[in-house]
């Protein structure tokens, strides 16, 4: 049986090396479009911040491994154009230029997402930079060691636009941010945005919000990114302004989409049709909190929807329950936490939500060093259940959050999660966990 | 309807004020033998660490607070000497040597626990301490601060003792600890203890696990603690062997005992008295993943069930789940935590277990700043459900531990936990947390 998986990176390596060891005897066929295949692409902004580190430094397992150690049939430098159901073939051209043709018994699209690149004059301009790749880390690495970058604009103000913009302040250089839309964070309480924006400007970024963005030009060496009521100037610029995933080749194929036009694939990660699987950022996933489709990249999921396909190619039936929106992101020295759901999409999903946001101290009454930790909690008014949380601090929110991820896999209520009994430790938290005081504070509101 | 509270510590005093929240016109009459309430007990050791910071930086409310601002008949050095059941009345002595009798309509027993003395020849010589109340910590400080220590030899090597063990190094002072007993920390996994062990010795201080204590004697300036094969030497020696109930007055008014001769109480926090309540360190609780009751006396659960016995005081019908017996504490650099069972209990309670321990990077690959973090897990072999884990590592312990509580709390099987959608970023941790990678492994050997 041949299992052809178009795709190297997270999702794909991880079904790649699962399969071959449940069946050595099956033919593992990997074509991936780039060179580089299984490395950390979550590393690249702080890979990004340390000016000499090689970039190669991110690579967890090289290629030669995959072929020789864990007999994958590895083909790096192969661009898919085509899947083509009736035949059950891939179609495609090499690096070399030459056409290549692959028949399949089964097949996984893990084509991953690319960034939004907004259809703007000027977008195409040298020195204009997007971050997905291996060879975008590099090459926004080359070009700051090439020219003299002493300021760079970043357009978009998600997660790796603000990693990004700390791996630019740690260098030395001069950030502004700007976006089209007035919130900093959509998705985030206002309040616990407000200590993010705060954090951000203390380290000297200036951001510009609700700017609308209408076109880069080149003077000089300088880029000029013209916006409704201002013009920023830098030696380059950062698009960051979101991804969308890589599932123009499924849809060609006919196989149904699901949220933000990613592939729709069921719990055992197959999609419309049963032969071929999807996985990764360029597929759907069912909400725990929610159990709707929705569609968040992130890599937990990709490796472990890898593992998923690889078990039932491999003929273990699995079927993955799905996942709470989980994520964590470190903006200079505080931690951001999410999962579940915020108050506007439990209000999208028909909830009668309530939302609390509690401070408490990131230690014991006393105990030196203590900090703010604050907690933004949403229940269910009808069902009392607990639908998310997201917390802000410089300590003790990028753990805590998988107590909340544990509670939205199971459903637990509000008051079932307050009697929760958590650690406690002076050099670690108040006796009340603040999880707890949030959910004490939230039930009152309930 | 007077509601009298004995012992004005955490589960006494968040008794009393709530109750005066939830009920206005109720009288509270809190007796405490001490002249301290509401303070941080578990702030002590961090505190003796720092020369010439005030004990009383601890307290978190005055007395006064209580009397003037929520009208609790709060009266310190008042020792109770006996409950009479038949009477409804408590009667005991103050501080000035008079007698008091106060009736009550409910009681509340929150007497807490006291540190064990080894009834060895010795242990009354001045300079040989323990650490219980506010009172201790103050002493241990005036001695520090009065006598010439150079050397402190602590016997014992539990959490409070390896704490106290922290504050002395901190101070400059030279530390041996001795127990009779060979393992480090008895229920804990070898390998997670041996890590231990080796912070604590790079730590310059030695200790003598399985040392069978004889007597202490003192010789000039100098405290002798004369051991079956060695003699320690110090200017104070430190006794942390563990606490015990204060529960002889209950015992010795009929009220039925529980585990390690606490109080048994209810998940209502009543006594086998319906009007007598207990709570806080004296009292026992229910394991919520053994469903038996246990004695496992931590902040918590006082203030929790101070909370539950107000509740029900006042009308509001409240019962507490139980608890997992969540601990966390700091060694040094280390953080050390657990909830459930270890395998030794697991196996005492009639389940079929298996023991897995990890290694994982703190941080992602290639993350610079990683330290290792120990996980060992306990599963059950017949129903599948987690039963416990232990966590050491220099960061990501402390919080992390709270997942595994909640999963205890819900009964969740080692399956159910490893499909959890966990925070994933290169700071925090690796993109399968080390959690999940325990769960997966120990999947392996069930």
């Amino acid at each position: 049986m041949r299992f052809v998986i178009i795709g190297g990176d997270a999702a794909g390596m991880s079904a790649a090396s699962r399969a071959k060891r449940n069946s050595p005897e099956l033919t593992v066929t990997v074509l991936e479009q780039t060179e580089d295949v299984s490395y950390s692409a979550c590393g690249m902004p702080y890979n990004i911040a340390e000016a000499g580190r090689a970039m190669d430094d991110l690579v967890v397992r090289q290629a030669h491994v995959f072929r020789e150690k864990q007999g994958i049939d590895l083909r790096t430098g192969h661009f898919v154009e085509e899947i083509d159901r009736n035949s059950n073939r891939v179609r495609g051209m090499n690096s070399a230029g030459e056409h290549f043709e692959i028949p399949y018994d089964r097949l996984l699209i893990a084509t991953g997402a690319s960034p939004l690149k907004p259809d703007l004059p000027g977008f195409e301009t040298p020195g204009v930079m997007a971050l997905k790749n291996l060879e975008d880390g590099r090459r926004i690495k080359d070009f700051m060691e090439m020219e003299s970058v002493r300021k760079v604009v970043i357009i978009g103000m998600g997660y790796i636009a603000l990693e990004m913009c700390e791996a630019m302040v740690a260098r030395g250089i001069h950030v502004e941010m700007v976006k089209p839309s007035p919130p900093l964070l959509p998705w985030m309480n206002s309040n616990l945005a407000g200590v993010i924006r705060e954090e951000i400007e203390s380290h000297g970024v200036i951001i510009h919000p609700g700017q609308e963005i209408q076109s880069i030009t080149r003077e000089q060496e300088s880029l000029k990114v013209i916006c409704k009521d201002m013009i920023l100037e830098g030696q380059m610029v950062l698009v960051a302004v979101g991804v969308k995933p890589n599932s123009e080749m499924a849809d060609r194929a006919g196989l149904e989409l699901g949220p933000g036009g990613s592939i729709a694939v069921g719990k055992d990660l197959r999609t419309s049709d049963e032969e071929i699987f999807a996985a990764g950022d360029c597929a759907d996933a069912f909400h725990v909190v929610t159990g709707q489709k929705t569609w968040i990249p992130l890599a937990l999921r990709a490796n472990r929807a890898g593992w998923g396909v690889a078990d039932n190619v491999t003929g273990k039936r699995v079927e993955l329950e799905g996942i709470a929106g989980t994520a964590v992101f470190k903006v200079f020295d505080l931690q951001v936490a999410r999962s579940g759901l915020s108050l506007a999409e439990a209000e999208k999903y028909g909830f009668d939500p309530v939302e609390n946001t509690i401070k408490s101290r990131s230690r014991a009454h006393a105990h030196p060093g203590s900090s703010t930790l604050h907690i933004q909690m949403v229940g269910d008014r009808k069902s009392g259940r607990l639908l998310g949380a997201q917390m802000v601090g410089r300590e003790g929110a990028a753990h805590r959050i998988d107590a909340i991820a544990v509670a939205l896999h199971q459903k637990m209520t509000v008051e079932a999660f307050s009697q929760c009994d958590l650690a406690y430790a002076p050099p670690f938290g108040p006796v009340w966990d603040p999880m707890l005081t949030a959910a004490n504070q939230l039930l009152k509101k309930m």
